[in-house]
Parts: C-alpha cells; sequence; structure tokens
C-alpha cells in the first residue's frame, strides 16, 4: 500500500529540552530566538508618547523623566539576553519567572509576587492548511507598568495598540495597565473562539462528506480536527484556573474596576470549553457514524457476492453434472448402458434442465426478496 | 453512492464571529436583529395598566408618574440601538451586560451587580421535523422592575402576561418583579422537561423500529436524537449553577417567598439533566443494540454464502471429474486405455455418482445442523 | 426480516406532561388517581387507635381528642382533590409541595421547612416478567404527626402497620413519628435491595446461557437487565443525597435516637449503589463477550467456507481443463493435431490426473493444519 | 456448540436476603453460622494470660478480676445467639452494629459510638483455582478491650497471636488495643496486597499466551481476573474511608501513638487501589489486543481465500469456455460450421490457452504481491 | 501462529512480597540492596568538606565536629543493616519511615513528623529498549541535614554535587539543606520530562507508520508506550500531591525561599501529567485508526474477491450450461431430438454467446462502476 498523502498536523516541538540539573535561574536565551525590539508607551487619560528603545536601560531613563503616568514595555523577540538580564535587574524579576519567560511552553498561568504579578497566556492562530501557530505571551504587571514580552515580531496585538494611541478618556486610558493586561488577554480569548469555530465549521464540512460519501480520507479528516481540539483544550483549561485565580486575588495591581472585564473574559473562555467538550462529542460520533458506515458497506458487499453465489453455484453444478461424460453405450462392447444419463436422450431434456433452473432461481429470489437483501 | 437523504439537524450558528480587540461595552446591534418594540406593565395586588410604547424615555415618563408600583418592561426584538443606549443610561447598566444581550449566544448566567441583577435565560421549542429554536432571553431585575429582552416577537410568555393581567391578588402580583422573574425561568424549564420527554418519545420509537427492521436510518435517526440532546445540555448544566447562584444569592432585589420558588425551577431543572443522562446512555445502547444487529446478520449472510458453497463446490467437482475427456481408446491406433476413466463405462455409473453426491449432502447438513446453523 | 418477539422492558412513562406557564401551587390532582382512603393511628408507648376517616377534618377533630400523642395519617390514593386541599390548609403545608404529591414523578428528596419536613421516597417492585412498578410515597413529618401519601391502595407497609400496632413499648411506638418515618425509609431501601440482587442472579442465568450458546436473545435480555439497573441508580443516587442530607438536618423533627437508624439506612442504600456499580462493570462485560463470540464465530464460518473453497476451486480447475474439447484430430481434414491434450490419450491420464488432485489436497490440508484451522 | 468448560468465578453469595420491614435491632444469626468459641488475652507489657471461655458472663468475671490490664475477646464463630446478645448487653452495643455483625455482607466501615468505636473488615484468600473466600472481621473497640468477631475458625491471624504472646514490651503490649486494632488492618492489607500480586502475575501469564496464541479461552480468562479485581475494588475503596475516616477520628480509644500506625495501613491500601487502577487499564488493553488479533486473523482468513479465488475462477472459466460442445459441423446436414470455437482445431490451441491461464496468474500474483498481501 | 517476536515491556517486579502479620518496624533490608556507600559533605556559603565513611558513628563524630553548617550524608546502596539501624538511632527516625526506605516500592509521598520530614522521589531512566529503570529516593530533611538513600549507585544525582562543590555563595549554598532537596526533585522531574518527550517522539514514529503501513507490530508498539505512559501516570499523580503538601506545609525545616521553586518543580510536573493526557489520548486515537484501517483493508478484500465472484460465476454457469451433452441425435434410434440444445449447431453460436458473455461483464463493471468500487 502507498503512503497516503494525507497532511497531517504535528505539534509543533517547540519545548527546549531539559538539562536535568541545571541550576535553575540561570536563565539562557534559545538558539533561535529573535532579537528583542523594545516599544515603550507612557500615557495617561489624555497624552500618549510611543517610543522605540535599544535597551532597558533607556527605557528606565525615559519613565523615570515622565513620572506619575502609565507605562508599558513591549518587547517583540526575546533573543536579547541583555535586555532580559536587565528586565530582571530594573523591575527585581524573580530568576524562575525569567526563565519562564524564554522557555515558551509555558501552560497559562498568573502568578503572584509581592512587588508584581506575573501572567502567562498562549496566542493561537490557524494557516489556511489547519496548521497552528502557537506563541507564548509573557506578562508583568505592576502598579503602572505593564510588560509583555512575545516570541515573534508578528502578533495580533494591533488593534489594542491603536485603541490606546486613538482613544482618549476611554478605559484603556484610564484604568492603567491592569486593563491593558485585560485587553489583551480579551483578544487571545476572542481569538481562540474564533479558532475553535473554524474547526466548528471543519466539522460541519466533514459531515456532510461523510453523508455523501464515506472516503477512507475522512477518517483522517476527523482526527486531524481532533488533535487541534486537544491543543486548543490543553490551553483553555488551565487559562480557566488562571482567570478564576486572576479574580480571585487581592492584588492592589489589579484595578477593581478591571475585575468586571475579567470576569468577561472567564465566561468566553468557559464558552470555548463547552464548546469543546460538544465538539468533542461530535467528532466521536462523527468516527463512530463512519465505521457503521464502513460496516454497512461491507454488509452489501457481501450480500452480492452470497446472491450471486447462491444463485449461480447450484445452477452451474446443475449444468455440471450434465457436462459428464457417462457412456450410454460401452464403446468397446457395443452395449447399450440405459442407466448411464438417459436425460440426455429425452426429446426435450434441455428444456426440463433449463425450466429446473428458472424454478430453482426464482426461489432463491424470492427468499432473498423475503429476507429483505434487496431493499435498502 | 448516492446522497442519503436523510433530513439533519445543524446547531443554528447565530452566534456573531468576534473581532478581536474590538473595544467591550461599545455593543453594537447586530444585522438581523428585530426592530425593538416595548410593553410597559405598571401593577401591584390590585390594578395593572399594560402600554406599548416607543422609546424608553417614554416608559421612563410613565414609570415615574406611577410611583410605588411594580413594573415589567417587556423587550420584544433588540435591533433597535436607541431603545438599549437609553436602557443603558437610564438604568445605569454595564456596558458587559448590554454586549451580552445583544450578542445573542449566551451561556444560562446569573450575575449580581450593586444596582441590579442580570440574568440569562434560554428558551428551546422545536418543530415538527426535529428542528430546534434556540432563543436567549435576557433579563434585568432591579427593585421594582423587571426588564425583559427577546430576540422574537413570538414567544412562549403570554401564559405569564395572561396571569400577570387577570390574577388580583396572586403572587404573580403581589410579590413583585422577582416573581416574574422566577414565573418566566419556570415556563422555560417546563418548556424544556417537555422537549426532552419528546426526544424520550423519539427515542421509544427508534428503539421499537430497531427490534423490528435494523434499518441504515435507525443509526442517522439515534445521532440526530444525541446531537439534541447534546444542545440540550449544553443549557441545562449552565442553568443549575445559575439556579444554585440565584438561591445561595443574599441579593435584596429577590424577595425571600420566591426562593423557595426558584428551588422548585432547580428540581426540574435538576430531573431534566436526570433524564438527559438517562436518555445518554440509552442512545448510547442502541447505538450498540444496531451495531450488534449488523454483525449478527452479516454473520447470518456469511453462513447461507458458507453452506451453498460447502455443499455444492465439492459436487461440481465431482461432475467436473466426470466432465473429463480421458479417452478410453487411442483415436489414432485405436488401443483401449481401460485406465481412462473406466467409471463411465459402467453399466451403473451414472446411478453411482449421484448416490456418492447425496451421500456427501446429507453428511455436510448433519454437520451444519450440528453447528446449529439452521437454528436461530 | 420478522419481528423479534423478545418481551422488551419499557419505562412507565407516568409523568404528567407539564403545561408551562401554569401557576404554580394551583395543583389539581391527575385523571387516573386514585381516590383517598385515609387511616388514622393515634399511639404512644401503651395504646393505639386505628380509624378510617373520609375527611380530614374528622382526622382533626379525632387528634384535638387524643392530645400529647403521636400520629400517623396514612392516605392511599391521592385523587380526592377534597382531601388534599384540607391537608394544604390544617397542616400549612406549601402549595409547591402538595404539586410534588400529586405529580408522582418526583425525585427522592428532603426538604426542610419551618412547621415540617417533607420527603419523597421511591417504593420500586418487580414483577415475574422483568416489569418494575415504580411508586412515589410522599411524608409530611411534623412535631408529633407523620402524613404518608401513596399512589395505590396495594403497598409493601403491612409489616410496619403490624409492628406499630403490636409491639408495644419497642421503639416504634416511643420514638414518634420521625422513627416510622426511618421504618418506611428502611423498607423501601430493603425492597430495592432484593430488586438488585433478583437482577444480579439474572445476569448470572445470563452468563451461563453466554457460556454454553450464545445466542441473539441473550444480547436483549442484557439490555432489558441494563435499562432496569439505570432505573434504580437513578433512584439511588438522589436517595444518597437525601439521607445525608436527612442526617444532617439540625430539625428538632427528628429525634436524635432515630439519627443512628437513618445512618444504617444510608449505608444499606451505599450498598445498593455499590452492586449497581459492579453489575453495571458486569453486564458490560458479558456483552463484550457476546461481540466476542460473533467475531469468532464468524472467523469459525469464514474458515469453513475459506477451507473449502481453496481445496476444492483448484481441483475443479483441473477437472475443466481436462473437460476441454480441443481436438486431437481436425474433423475435416482428418490432420492430426498432436499438440492438443495429449495427456487424454496416455494410457494412464486420469490416473495421473487423481494424483495429482491428491497431492494438492494434501499440501493444502498439511497447510491448514500448520495454520492451527483445524485446532480450537 | 457445546458447553466450553472453562471455570468461572462466581461471587459467593453470602449475602442473607433482607426480609424488608423486619424490626431492626432484632438481630438473629444465620443458618449456616458456626458456634462462636470464645478466647480471652488478658495483657499487659510484661505478663499475659490466654484462656478460652464458654460464655461471655465467665469472660466478664475474669475481666473483673484482672483489673488494669488491657484484653482482648477473641470470637470464632458468630452462630450462637446467647453470646451475642450477652455481648450486646454487657458492652453496651447498638443493636444496629449487633445486626451488622451477623450479617456478613458489610462494606468496611468505621462507625463512632460515645462507649466504643465499631470496624468492619474484610480478610480475602484466594486459592488455586483463583476462587476467592472473602470472609468479615467486624471489632469492636473500647478503651482498655478489643472484641473481635470472625465468621470461620481458620483465620489469617495467628501472626498476631504470637506476637501478642511472646513479644513482651514490645508495642502490641504496650500500645492497648488500638494497637492490636491496627495490627489486624495491617495484615488484612497484607494479604489483599499478596491477592491483587497474584493477579497481576495471572494478567503476565495470559499476556503471554496472548502473544503466543490467541485462543479463545484467554477472553474467559481475563474476564474472570477482572471479576476478582472487581471484588477487591469494591472493599479497597471504601478501606480508604474507613481508613480516613479512623485518621481524623478524635476518639479517646484510639493511642496517638497507633494514628502514624494507621497512616501507614491507610498508605498500604492506596497502593493497593494503584495497582488495581493499573491492571485495570491493563486488562481492558489486553481484551483489546485480543480482539484485534481476531481481526487480523480474519482478514488473513479471507486473503487467502480471495487469492485463490482470484486466481482459479477466472481460469476454471476459460476452461469451462473450450468444455462447450459448439459444433463445427452440423450432425444432420453435415454442413460445417466455421465459427464455432475454430480455436479447438488449431494445432496449438491447447497450448495456447495454457500460455493465456500462466499470463493470467502471473499478473494476478504480481497484483497481489504489490498490495502486501503475501507480506506479514 | 507462531510466537510474534515483539520485545515487550515487562513492569520490573522489585515489590517484595509482603508476609502479613510481620511486626512493623522490624524492617530488615532486601536480599538483593547493595552494600551501602556513605558520603558526607559538610558545607556553608563559603566552604565545603566531601568525605567518605564507612559508619554512621563515625558520620556523626564529623558532624559534630564541625558545628553550625549545612550537612548532607548521601547514603548509595541500602542494602547495610547496621547503616539504616544507627540511621535511625542517631536521628530518631520512626520505624515505618525505615520500613518505607527499604521496601523500595513506595509511591512518591511526603510525610511530616516533629524532627524530620520524609520525601520520597521516583527516578525513572530509559534505555535504548524503552526498558524503564525505576529506582526509589528517599530523603529525610532535618533542620540542618539532609540525608538521601539510593538504591543504585549509579545515579542521576552528579549535576547537584558538581554545583553544590563548586558554586560558593550561590542557592544551593546559601540555602540550606531544603534548597538541596528541592534540587534533588527538580532533575528527577526533568528526567521525567525527558522521558516523556522521548515517548512522544516514538509515538509521532509510530503515527507515521501507520500511515505509511498498518503492520500488526504497531499495535504491539502502542501498547508498549501505553504501558510505559501508565508506569510514568502512576508517579506523577501521587508527585502532584506531594507537591502540594510540601508548599502548603508549615514545617520550619523548608526555607521560605524555597517554596518558590517548590511551586516551578510543581509547574512542570503538571505539564508531565499534561503531557501524559494528551498522549494517551493520541494513542487510543492510533489504536482506532488502525482498527478501522484493518477494516477497510477487509473491505478492500471483500470486495475484489466478490467483484471477481460476481463477474466470473455468471459466465462460467454459461460456459458450463453449453458444455452440456445433451443429444441431438438419439444414439439408438438415430431419431433427431431438436429440441436438444439447438444452439450448438447454429452457424454463430459460439459468437452469440461471447456475446451474451461481453454484455453481462459490461453490464457489471458498469454496476460496480456507479457503487464506487473502483474509486479509492
Amino acid at each position: 500500500m502507498k503512503k497516503t498523502n494525507i497532511p497531517r498536523y504535528k505539534t509543533p516541538r517547540k519545548r527546549k529540552k531539559r538539562t536535568p540539573g541545571e541550576s535553575p535561574g540561570i536563565f539562557v536565551v534559545t538558539e533561535n530566538a529573535l532579537t528583542s525590539k523594545i516599544h515603550l508607551y507612557i500615557y495617561d487619560a489624555e497624552n500618549i508618547i510611543k517610543k522605540e528603545f535599544g535597551t532597558i536601560q533607556d527605557v528606565y531613563t525615559a519613565i523615570s523623566k515622565n513620572p506619575r503616568k502609565f507605562y508599558w514595555i513591549d518587547i517583540q523577540g526575546i533573543g536579547t539576553q541583555d535586555v532580559l538580564n536587565s528586565v530582571k535587574e530594573k523591575f527585581g524579576i524573580n530568576a524562575l519567572v525569567m526563565e519562564d519567560i524564554v522557555n515558551t511552553h509555558q501552560r497559562p498561568k498568573f502568578e503572584e509576587f509581592n512587588n508584581y504579578l506575573f501572567v502567562v497566556n498562549r496566542m493561537l492562530e490557524l494557516d489556511e492548511t489547519l496548521n497552528i501557530r502557537n506563541e507564548q505571551l509573557s506578562m508583568i504587571l505592576t502598579e503602572d507598568t505593564l510588560i509583555t514580552f512575545q516570541e515573534d515580531y508578528k502578533d495580533i496585538l494591533d488593534p489594542i495598540r491603536n485603541r490606546l494611541i486613538h482613544r482618549k478618556q476611554t478605559s484603556i486610558r484610564t484604568l492603567g495597565p491592569s486593563y491593558l493586561l485585560y485587553a489583551i488577554m480579551d483578544i487571545a480569548t476572542d481569538q481562540n473562539f474564533n479558532l475553535i469555530n473554524r474547526l466548528g465549521d471543519e466539522l460541519d464540512l466533514v459531515e456532510d462528506s461523510l453523508y455523501n460519501k464515506a472516503e477512507k480520507s475522512i477518517m483522517y479528516r476527523i482526527q486531524e480536527i481532533k488533535k487541534l481540539m486537544l491543543s486548543i483544550r490543553r490551553i483553555a483549561w488551565p487559562e480557566k484556573d488562571k482567570l478564576n485565580e486572576l479574580q480571585k486575588s487581592g492584588s492592589k495591581f489589579i484595578e477593581p474596576e478591571v475585575k468586571v472585564f475579567i470576569r468577561d473574559v472567564a465566561d468566553h473562555n468557559t464558552q470555548i470549553i463547552d464548546l469543546l467538550e460538544t465538539y468533542r462529542e461530535t467528532s466521536t460520533t462523527l468516527m463512530d457514524i463512519y465505521l457503521t458506515i464502513i460496516n454497512n458497506k461491507m454488509n452489501e458487499v457481501m450480500k452480492i457476492l452470497t446472491v450471486i453465489s447462491a444463485i449461480f453455484i447450484p445452477l452451474t453444478f446443475i449444468a455440471g453434472v450434465y457436462g459428464m461424460n457417462f457412456a450410454i453405450q460401452d464403446p468397446v462392447t457395443g452395449k447399450l448402458l440405459h442407466k448411464n444419463m438417459p436425460e440426455l436422450y429425452w426429446p426435450n431434456g434441455y428444456v426440463y434442465v433449463w425450466i429446473l433452473m428458472i424454478i430453482i432461481t426464482i426461489f432463491q429470489i424470492i427468499y432473498f426478496i423475503r429476507k429483505g437483501w434487496f431493499k435498502d
């Protein structure tokens, strides 16, 4: 059998192989990580400044020149060791947290420290061929600053950047960095929501194909969708815990007004989990239907074989009988052997055989009709 | 294979695709939403006024002219932005709540705010062809007012409207808007109860068909029912949580006397969940039986094929042997070849062959009878 | 295929179809309900009076004439509206409770009110043909009175009535109506216990049949038993919750001494749940064995077909070859065609063919023996 | 099909059928129960007396003669009503507890009373033919006395009796009856542990057989082991709850030093549950493998049938064609019919037919080789 | 069928058979256990001494000579009874704990005592042929000392020993033995993480093979991986509980700074559990795909058989009919029998038969094409 050319989804293996016994807190940027680009947003309800910087030192200087504002340090690419080291020092971040930022295979989580909060988010994107891009977005929240770290330059946060820049006096400008944190989690959840809907549409397509024509490729398609759902589920469940902890957290870094927004994100996430469970059952059901259809087909094949065999094998036997060469006359002595196949010499012998064969066939057909084999 | 023309249930995709990054609280009515019709009921134990209004402003004026009463603002159709905006302003509703009202794919939920309670209900209806209509009914409850929002003009609340208008001095008039809230949840739960019973009857029908005649369409029917149950389950479970929270809520907007009624609704909902679990197991069992019946049928088909083949193939072989043309006499030399098929020249050769064939057949039939293949 | 005449268990559909929007508390007796018969037991440790009454008013009068005693109002048949109305009024029962009493499809439950406790029990009975009778027994307990409502005149409480009447100075007479409540729950649980054992015996029988002869009817039998277990499970689990709540309840209507007895009932109920789980696994296992046996049988059928076909088809082909009519001599020219089937004119041609055929057969039989097809 | 002579495990049905409505606390010894033998151990760290008694009265007298010691009343056989009645009276045991002692189908449990603790243990033993003996051991613990009740004379407690008698000054002599209680539970748990290991070894054997030769008997073997595991699981889970309650209990009858030993037993029990879960998955997996092997075998059978049929059926057809009797010459008129089967009169006709047949066979064999049917 | 030579994973049976009734606390080293080697590390932030000792007495002396430092007693091999006895005495360890140390089949656990903490860790290693080595590492933590016991001389702790010796002034030297405890648990968890990734890679390989060629060996491979995952799962779940208890523990022996590191280990362990669940679903899915592929193959085989049979069996019958020997002329009387097979004497009879056979074949091929049997 040749290789089936079904494109398959493979979980991207980004996870760094751990070197057991490595000292924790000695975080090292991974080889393929992109050089860090740093943007700083200094804003309050009325004014906003956006600037790109090369080092955290410069960012720090810019912040100290603009006191009593809110700050968003937007770091894209986590491949520059210096930048990360400076963040660790300037903001007093725990080495384990820094390790989690560079090892981008963390589950969504929320950790509370005295001087900051640490939040891990995962952003999923699905391309045309159902390949998933699964990026980690780490966030550090202090009283007036949000620091975001992402793996790639390309991201889904542009709508938030636009809202931040253009919408004076709205919540995004007045409620500080914890609202920004919410807005980013909200956008990621909405992204997942659309993704899960996309998979739902795929399942509908598969179902349509299944009812039309149960081809082998459908099975692979279902398994592919199941796998994608599995990888979303691995994010949605810890996300639920994370959002619950965020809601229950008494941290002063989260504005009370923001809590109700976080509840809304949690609600969306619950809907995602709901849909995942529903689609899971659906895909199991589709697989069951597929198997039953195969079984039914086999049944049908067997029936055809049996009907044809049952009808023709006995007839062939009869024909075989009258194809025997028992002699009516001894070739040597010329003696007549009257008991040897006298039917062959009846005037209507051939006609009688046909009648016999037709009767047998009719009986069999009636039998199979009664069994219901010709229906359905 | 032709398309099987089984009507299939499709989950109605009402859910609005989310635009990630959209500012929350900027709620926009969906395109196909119906224009809002507003009815106001002003009532106390003795008197009731029912009036239609065009704007919330007019409703507000009417309310302020009739103080110290209970009010039900019954909004059908959620397609008029102005109406929703006014509700938001006049009653101080959170923008996220307004968003949940217009995006009608919310799970049943209960949210408590300082100045009002927000409850989402789902109303299910099943038409003749087992298509489900799944409508969202959002409710806002304040101390003296209940505001209901529904998607469609047609609804299932008329019995409540009638009771409200005609039954003076009964609970519905004396216990205020929280009783009204209960009555609406109760009617929706009863609706679900009937719906689930309807599906139970369908399952019984399917079971009857299955025992009579295991056709392929039965499988599709079972899957259809399973899907419908899945969509009820997605409502019944969050409904359970909602009702528990409502019971435990210490909000002053819910009359203590109403709590015992809410417990009753919760009880009905638990019965629905019970039935769902039972029917779920039943439908799995039916599917199993169906598969076993198919397997049994295949077995039967195979037996027929085997019996016929086993009997006739050896006989045909014997006939074939005596159809061979080995010559008793060399055509050229005329020499007699006595070892070539002397049976053909025995006076009773033909009779002996028949006897042989009949004996073989009898032995085989006895064998198959012993195996039990002709029973059952 | 004809209808299989397997008797099937059908869940009795007693549940009244709900009319959504119906005012709660306007309870109406169902059409087929039996007329109510009322018996009153007035008792203390020493004396007991048993009397039948026509109305609750008379019962009430009798009670007020015999103060400082315990009372059991035993109502059989819940079809007399007047009786129920009077109970509601005289004892101040909530309208929802009365509704639960007449709509006899409640799950086992326990509800606590200020002036009484409400307990729903279900009594199961199984007749010879495995039909289940599932009756509701509702009980209201106050400080000195127990009111029981049952659907049918025939019941399982006679042993309790006898103990109450004849056993002076025992717990049933000294511990008041809460002990009576316990005794009734205990009898119902023991009934369920016996019923579940009965089903266990059925499963054993099925298992024996299965090992002897795997007939199709076994499958239906297993499904039937599974269904019955499902209906017991739907009672046993809420019963567990009910008994827990009863144990934890701080109500003064339950004598402290009775609590230890209720724990004993809860213990029995847990054993029932245990057995249910065990039997559930057993029935699943039996179904699996059944399926495997079918598969094995199919395999055996296929082997027979294959062995016979594999042996005779090649032989028949050989016979066919020598039945061909290739001429050794041109009929027209008389020219000898030496290459046409010279075997037919060999002196030992026929013998050689038989030897060839026997060798082929022996090789095949050895092959199939090596494959192990003739064993097992 | 003949009865398969697989020895099967049957759950011993010791459970007494309950007579519903029976007064609780009127406990009656079961018919087959053995006469009670009573041994009394009076001990402290230094001295120990062991004596057999006929009545509890005598035991009581012996105890009162030896004050300020520890006592173990070891009752084997629970068939003497008098003995049990005396225990009930002398030690003030609740009637329900006595009932649990004589009805030996209780789950492991722990019940706390004011004047004593009640513990039910189950002891499992497995004989050579995998039959399980499942005995109940009930224990009553007071401040200075442990009373044990067991069904049989033969038991597994001899190692404890020996340690008690011979090990002066060790925990078993100094820590009082609660340590004795622990020691008995520990021995029963170790027994279960060995039993579960025995089943694990059986599973390994089954797995070996399965990989060697997938016979039908393997399926029965797996089911048997599954059933045995089910019956251990029914003990291990309530045992877990019991041990937790014992650990959390604040009863003064349990020495604080003994708590750490009980934690150890609980730990062993958890290991048992762990192993049970593992073996459960393993047995499911083995069943799956068995089914797959059957399927694969069927596939192989089908392939053989198909290869042989596919090769010989067309060849037989060709032979059949040239076995037809179309005449080259009209027997009456003698007219030559040149179009009738001229092949038969070609000088090389027969050779050509063989060449044709060989070519067809070669093509088919190549086709099947490409399909990979001859591999594996 | 011959034995399939698939290498199989067998759970190593290290568990010592328990002798029920054995006195707890009389711990005895197992027979095959290795002689104990003892290394002592005496360290503080600046200095470190490493020395090998023969007896615990010597270790104790060395410790008392170097007060106010941290100590790690690293015991490799647990086969010297004297060493263990001395540890028990010198450090006041409970006998049950000592028993757990020598019976190396404990689940991961954490037990808190007044004077020390007891932690059981399991270290997994996988060799080339997927054989797992599952070693127990027991640890006792007091205020200033960590004692580790391992079964083997070879271990995975060398990176930690190196860090301890060479990294002055880092956490491992300043945070005391509780940090050392963390470091060891961290290394074991990382080891498991790599192991689980290895299994994930195996699953990917299996999946690739499956899509290329569904051979029987794949099934065995999947089962093998499943078994390995089962044995990791048996460690990862209790490990989770253990780490939670460690985090919640208020013991003074665990430095507060170390808690955040333990949270990190717990986080890694949760990722392991996540992966296990994902791979579990994946392996189930692979098994399903395998079964479906087998089914599909069977279907294909059946189709080939049916197509060939359906086409050739009727043709063979026709050939058989015209192979019959009905005589056109009575051999004795010479009378012409015109009704006997006149087709044989038609001038184009043979041609007509071929045309008939070709038409039948064409119709059948069209039929099978329409059925879609030649596609896919």
